[in-house]
């Protein structure tokens, strides 16, 4: 059941002070890690950087260069602190100018012209070369170029447009996966734990401590693309859960 | 107000395969930055990085080099998938073994030989030359080498070691914040705010977005090292607000 072409791999960058301020509590890369995983793109980094052009540049081109896709959201709004698409220019060495596509697009949420101020200007502004992603939301488009998918900070919006993203991009197997309640604390099962491990190689065993109160338990979450070899792990697991009980 | 001292800076390495598969969601780096920035310390950037020690060496080495701190969180409990310990050894370029101080906090937890199994003894190997962090929830210590801080991910003990650690950071300048309700859309407001922008240079004025239900409203956010600056700054905005009302 395994692929032998390799899967597609993802980066986010997350751009905004308010997550680095600890205000805002970022909920996009979550959103983007299960759309991608639902069709076997392992998503392998993500960064939040401030809103400054150097940081997202530095971000974006060592992501760009390591992974299929890299995500961002954030920071391509109306405001003098949207950075982001000058900055995916300067990442691509390209121009950036007023779009006649974006352009139409704000129009149709816009039609009055005096609405279509210099301030949403401002959101028709896209990198030479780049093709835009709809926004169903609010119209104002994100876009990609290369490998670079640039998408909108506000939850409703990112997740419109990612909605148009997902089905354009290469596909892998999907890892599926089991969740197992181990009712057990993580040190009283670490060493059995671990020879199942060694014994399934292909299957990715996690081990996820938490606490109800005082009381420690435990979550098993196996992960594999091979949907046999899950199985045979998964009853191996619940074998080793049982005999402890 | 302001200070001459560079402000010391911060960043988070949040380990862990479930936060990229977006099983779980990352609280810890949000705590982090609010306690952060309470004492005038920076956070300038997050990465989540899969629990793999080549990927782990990768983030903590650049960003401590970058950086007055760096705060790991995860990848120190007792199963075969926490690789914290000996990434962070590795990225010092230190030995790493059983350490008695650490074997003497479990045993307070564990008084029973039989409990401190070898799982558990895991959790007292630490890199050559660190100070341990003391955790006041499960015992199991975190640690520090140079300037990284290595963090339990279980959000309750990472908050515990976190208020261990706090009292012994470089303190800078907090950051005085003013939130508004701008009651406009972004769109409406950017061209004046741009211009508030460039007549206050030591604030910094943030635009964020938000939906209730269909409807569009902005968050105007102003931050500054400078208190006298920053109660100008937020005078002049909500004047401007004034008039567009």
């Amino acid at each position: 059941m395994s692929t032998e072409r390799p899967s597609p791999t993802a980066a986010v960058v997350v751009i905004g002070d308010e997550i680095l301020s600890g205000r805002t509590q970022d909920t996009n890369s979550g959103d983007i890690a299960r759309a991608l995983g639902a069709i076997g793109v392992d998503l392998t980094e993500i960064r939040v950087v401030s809103d400054e052009q150097a940081l997202i540049v530095e971000a974006v081109n060592a992501l760009r260069a390591k992974n299929t896709y890299v995500f961002t959201c954030g920071g391509i709004g109306p405001t003098h602190d949207d950075k982001t698409a000058d900055a995916i220019a300067a990442a691509f060495g390209v121009g950036i100018d007023h779009d006649e596509r974006a352009i139409a697009m704000m129009r149709e949420r816009f039609p009055n012209p005096a609405d279509l101020n210099e301030g949403r200007m401002r959101m028709t502004r896209i990198p030479f070369g780049a093709e835009l992603i709809a926004n169903s939301v609010s119209k104002a488009p994100g876009f990609h170029i290369g490998n670079v998918f640039v998408m909108a900070g506000v939850p409703s919006i990112m997740r419109a447009m990612l909605e148009v993203v997902i089905p354009q991009l290469e596909t892998g197997v999907p890892v599926s996966s089991a969740t197992l309640l181990a009712d057990a604390k993580e040190g009283d099962i670490a060493m059995p734990l671990a020879e199942l491990q060694r014994r399934h190689p292909s299957v990715s065993i996690g081990s996820y401590p938490f606490t109800v109160g005082d009381r420690f338990n435990t979550n098993l979450v196996l992960r594999s693309r091979d949907v046999r070899a899950l199985a045979n792990a998964k009853a191996a697991v619940e074998a080793m859960l049982s005999a402890l009980h």
